[in-house]
């Protein structure tokens, strides 16, 4: 797949509403594959701050894009375990997620993803994604 | 505090619209709070399940509030880190979330959560969320 | 499997010097399996308290028993992730790991397991484990 | 500190039985340390293969060892909370750990770990490790 297909194959899969909420694929490389997300209204919090869950949420889709990009999007994986540090807090402004394959197995893929925002060392959260490859 | 007022902390916590996608205090009890989520179309994934970022968002608001009912609702505590495991697919249907304090130091509050619908035995999810006090 | 066939299974699958770092079979229940570990000298840190790695070869092994006493000894297990949360420091005296089967998948096993001392409420530490099934 | 400097905060931080289980440091830079793990015939399990276990410690030792590092051995930090996904069977020969401290804050410190050998892309494991400061 290149970033066009993986766009088209997250678009497939998640309702429009929920997909707004998901990011932009920017760019696709071997085994990564780097969103951007404008974080929506419903997402604010107090302190000005994008909430946790809408963090996860991004998290997992960028898992989930590129697992699909090296994996193929036949088959539908799904997640079996996440892990996330939260580092500092999301501001709201635009957020990126970088997602590396650590390991592409027969049944079990293993995804780092790191979320920043302005530069790569300005960590918001890191986490390990499991999904079961069916 | 009692289940009223850990709803009505939750309710002043989350703007409405994001509050009517996390669920209901079903009870309380010595460091153990039980939510009910009945999931909204919006969480709703092909084969009829709901999403992995919906049962997160789920287990960060029932750590939350059981943190909220025994630390006390003025210090705002922030999410630190969450690790959960997908035990089954999660159904389009009423989803109970157990919230269980494991230590509630100064600093650090550590929750499990388990998800699970129709039994307890029918486990959806296991999660720990360690979240941090100011 | 029996008790007494886990503690069997247990000193056939580690070399002895290992096996002795590693606690006992104390009961066995459906999905449950208890441990004790009388600490050794070489798991003692400053302060009189227990290792952080000497934990996590209880929790594992505990994991790794409870799993082999439900779903046979046959096949081999691998430790596929494990997550570990700190709560108490662990005092040098003797340590319980309680190790329940959340989901005994195909593929996956999931294994809660607690580590206290002395009452079952003064948690040490909390750990969820993922094993791979051949 | 140097790397000297760090290899002498672990030799008096550990008994020198553990200590030579914990591999030696390789390179010490901004914000990251590696360490050599040459595995010891305690941590052989069948199919001529590295234990969990043991390289859990090391991930520990060299997440400990950078936070030592770059925050000063003064201070004692305790492991509060560790993840780590297995990737690949540990052979029995050298072992690599690459330890990169992703935020030092001043109560919390989050290392990523990532175990390898040969060559860095053949990764055996990837850990988070919480510690907490004193």
């Amino acid at each position: 797949m290149n970033a066009d297909e993986v766009t088209a194959f997250l678009d497939a899969a998640f309702p429009p509403a929920t997909r707004s909420l998901l990011g932009e694929v920017q760019s696709l490389a071997l085994n990564h594959l780097r969103m951007r997300l404008d974080p929506d209204p419903s997402m604010r919090r107090p302190g000005d701050i994008v909430s946790g869950p809408a963090i996860m949420a991004l998290v997992d889709v960028a898992a989930y894009g590129v697992i699909a990009a090296h994996h193929g999007p036949e088959a539908m994986a799904v997640t079996h375990s996440l892990s996330i540090t939260f580092l500092r807090a999301c501001r709201f402004e635009p957020i990126i997620a970088d997602a590396q394959i650590l390991k592409l197995g027969r049944r079990l893929a293993s995804v780092d993803v790191r979320i920043w925002q302005r530069t790569p060392e300005r960590l918001i959260a890191q986490s390990t994604v499991g999904y079961s490859l069916p």
